[in-house]
């Protein structure tokens, strides 16, 4: 592993986008998105992606030319076709517009279609956050999850995202993936040969396993059993039926570079909290959060990782060299 | 039991609110809701709360007199106080202004304060999907749930539905609690002197109990661990802190009638789900909704309620007699 500053990251992250033919903005607006995730801890959402992503612009499954196309279909209803670009600057574009709405309307939805990864949805909302708006986010992905008494994937692991500002404090961030554990934890069993608990996934006939292989070439159980599958199909229907966005058994691969583009879709509902909930609306969050961490045991959704982002901002983020060379190597 | 048809038990609802001080209208609207929860199935939800109901009238717990007052703070979000009387009047004046607005900005958010229990969430957003639009929905309740990791009840167990218009057929309806299981569930088990499984609830000191009645004093559990805890939370602010409403910690018990009213919260965000998915929206639902459907097993969320609906409105419903005599005793 080696050691380098996020911004030494940045640049490179961005170094290997406009290699691989992405246009400035879109490499800087990825390049950031990536280096905040490896910043929080969230590796499988940080520089490890950068290979595919790279490769996925070569092979034209990404448009790294992509200009989002922003179209206010009423006067708090943004779509946002993301033309098989990266995700992130049709994202940053749409709430950006949003956020200029909110003071006539109240309230912005941001319906992006054509996409591609999200990332870690919560960033987006969190920066929003930063700007004294609420937001709630909605994405699908690639199919992992089938539906209730089904076998066969349908839906993404589908994130649910919030974020609210705060008094005097960094926002509150909440972000979870509906299904039970990360699929990223069965790739690590399987990688060590080792079993799964037999709630995590089902394999291919729909039985529960824990065979991790199996696992992987099965599909992923949703938290809450059939009221948590429920809410995947709710998170579907948001993040792409009402955002004309592929579902998750339509969507490609985030990964390979090979066929079409994803498509997939991502809905943002952007609230001036103020509107909604009146002038106390900061004092009577303070009370809320304060009867939580009241309780012993307990702490507040993100802590932990705003405490691994300030110590990235100071000691920089460990990447593998194996990855660190592979990106070196691309940089043309 | 006596089996009794829809408008006798309608008239028989209203006739007990009315005895109890309830204005015509209010009585009217929050009889026809209970009267929905029985030819539903959902018995919990229906008659079975008219006594309790008409006893929080006659204490001044509930104001059978309120009227909701409208407020709209900008064009896209409607602030509904509910006066402390019934959910359901001030609910379905929100939702009807909403629905007036969304032709003009596409979505509208109606954020309920000072409210009570909304009965079933899926049945306000099911009656605006019957008008064509995509309804997301929220409410708090009073505490039943801890924060995760602590062991008192700070939140409600947290209802959240959601509603979709379908071409050609009665609207889509998810409604999901937050609680692993219904405390309902929990009660009964106590009364029968049964155990629970032990992820169901915990007791008063956070540890988890087979015991039922040590779980009734205790805080239910919610689905998916820490990450449903995440959700319950979101849920909370999203209900309470963004409308102005009490939290599940404050508010009191929507069954005694002593003591002040609950206040509690709920947000409905009402869309237009053609200015965000485009015109092909009712076709792509389709084509997901398909998909499901064509794996043996699977089934949509609400089917079973739609089949008990119909059989309700040739036969019937079932009432206690214990019930039914008190009911009838009540109509003064």
């Amino acid at each position: 592993m080696s050691q380098i500053s996020l911004e030494r990251a940045h640049a490179l992250a961005r170094d290997v986008l406009r290699a691989a033919g992405c246009t400035p903005d879109s490499a800087e607006i990825t390049a950031a998105a990536l280096v905040a995730a490896e910043a929080d801890g969230i590796a499988s959402h940080g520089l490890s992606r950068l290979p595919a992503y790279a490769d996925q612009v070569r092979s034209g499954k990404v448009d790294g030319s992509a200009v989002p196309a922003l179209d206010w279909t009423a006067t708090a209803t943004l779509r946002v076709d993301a033309g098989t670009g990266f995700a992130f600057p049709a994202i940053s574009a749409g709430l950006a517009a949003a956020a200029g709405r909110v003071a006539e309307t109240g309230l912005v939805a941001v319906a992006v279609h054509a996409s591609h990864h999200a990332g870690v949805l919560g960033h987006h909302v969190e920066r929003l956050a930063e700007q004294g708006f609420a937001v709630l986010a909605f994405s699908n992905s690639p199919a992992a999850m089938a539906p209730w008494g089904g076998s066969l994937g349908v839906f993404g692991t589908n994130p649910v995202a919030f974020a609210t500002p705060r008094r005097d404090k960094p926002p509150l961030v909440i972000d979870a993936s509906l299904s039970k554990v990360a699929r990223g934890k069965v790739m690590v069993a399987a990688q060590r040969g080792q079993p799964i608990p037999d709630d995590w996934a089902l394999d291919v006939d729909g039985k529960p396993t824990t065979d991790a292989k199996a696992a992987l070439a099965g599909t992923m159980l949703p938290i809450g059993d059939a009221k948590g599958a429920a809410l995947v199909l709710m998170v579907e229907i948001l993040a792409a039926a009402l955002t004309g966005g592929q579902f998750g058994f339509e969507a490609s691969s985030f990964f390979t570079a090979d066929g079409p583009a994803p498509r997939i879709g991502h809905l943002f509902l952007v609230m001036d909290p103020q509107r909604l909930g009146g002038a106390a609306f900061a004092d009577r969050l303070e009370v809320l959060l304060g009867a939580i961490l009241a309780q012993p045991g307990t702490r507040l959704p993100g802590d932990r990782r705003l405490g691994l982002r300030a110590r990235a901002a100071q000691e920089g983020i460990s990447v593998p060299d194996a990855l660190l060379d592979d990106l070196n190597s691309r940089c043309g």
